[in-house]
């Protein structure tokens, strides 16, 4: 138990940044979301999807994070937002400092939504406050309902589960009810969405979604100015 | 950079300990396996399938990792094979020390072959030896080809990757292929075997792979003790 002291340390760093981070964004109105989910479960492609699909005049950009490889961001690049790479070179999970640095020279005035893709990892991330407004986890229904009990702290933690590739559904032995079951007894009452990033299906309510989260943001941005 | 002399003390430590019961391993002519992969994708099922249908008369047994729950050791206890659960309480991988602790009364002298199945979790795991003979990595055909350039270290350490789901090929986006090419642009010469632990498919050739793994141990201890 020798790392506890020191990791705690660690840990308060990345809060005080993630804090400051947070009061940047609340005094910008963005609304930052970090996404989270296991390796492959379809964040880059829930964001190809929002991107492509984002309501017009809605200034949005990307943070995506990899261990390796500069790939999503080149998947993303062609939708003409803004996108960086925060390359992590072996570390599980993107800290609050991560953000900060990939962030210099981003005016964030001019931000509406920003998008934080977390390296893929159902464990580690639960752990790094990065400043955002809320963490939306991403589970796909080829991993079995049993998940959020095998992994409490992301759904603990998160604001929303977005249950991916349900396109899939007839094809794999999953319950999606009782996937939504589970994820409510680590987190009683926590919104859920059944999607497919393939298909489109259940995409209207995950944008309807992002516009209640940002106009909350905006209204508390307009209260905090009077 | 404050935690590197601290991760080193702690990694020291690790390699010790599995260096240890890699040894007993050796002696006692045991097979062991350190089986990562992403949560879901199919660790658990391989296990099922293999304990299921492995040939009469071998011995084998189950570790197995995971953050909270112990749901994985009732699914395979049911075969009647020895098992036992590691609740790591939050931690991201197994370590050799937990691995060591879980086999306290336990004759490995009885063992043909010990599955150790690690925590969902295709980053931290990759940095952690058990004392394992080999890793086997697990990358399902939901997750997207590119994993093996994303998530270079387990490729890179494992002896054999196992393509999972295959029963999926006609409803996703993936080119099987693609991902063998994408693990040996990482490991170089890398055994690929495609399975389906829902339809059975492939597993032959899983069986095959374990039975020559088995005999390769059993004639080095043989060797040894001439």
């Amino acid at each position: 138990m020798d790392r506890v002291p020191l990791e705690r340390k660690v840990l308060n760093e990345n809060d005080r940044i993630a804090a400051d981070l947070r009061a940047r964004f609340a005094a910008c109105g963005v609304l930052c979301l970090n996404l989270v989910s296991s390796p492959g479960a379809g964040k880059t492609s829930l964001l190809e999807r929002t991107l492509d699909g984002i309501a017009p005049g809605l200034r949005v950009a990307v943070l995506t994070g990899d261990i390796q490889t500069d790939h999503d961001a080149a998947r993303l690049a062609r939708f003409h937002f803004p996108v960086r790479q925060i390359t992590t070179g072996g570390t599980c999970h993107l800290d609050a400092r991560m953000v900060d640095r990939a962030l210099v020279g981003w005016p964030l005035e001019g931000l509406d939504i920003l998008f934080v893709e977390n390296v893929g990892n159902l464990v580690c991330p639960a752990g790094y406050d990065l400043g955002e407004e809320a963490k939306v986890v991403v589970l796909s229904v080829t991993e079995g309902e049993d998940k959020p009990l095998k992994y409490p702290g992301i759904f603990f933690r998160s604001s929303l589960m977005l249950l991916n590739k349900i396109d899939l559904l007839p094809f794999v032995p999953f319950d999606a009810d009782e996937a939504e079951r589970n994820a409510r007894r680590v987190h009683p009452g926590l919104p859920a969405l059944r999607v497919s990033t393939l298909t489109g299906a259940g995409l209207p309510d995950w944008f309807a979604w992002l516009g209640d989260r940002r106009r909350q943001v905006a209204l508390a941005r307009a209260a905090s100015s009077v």
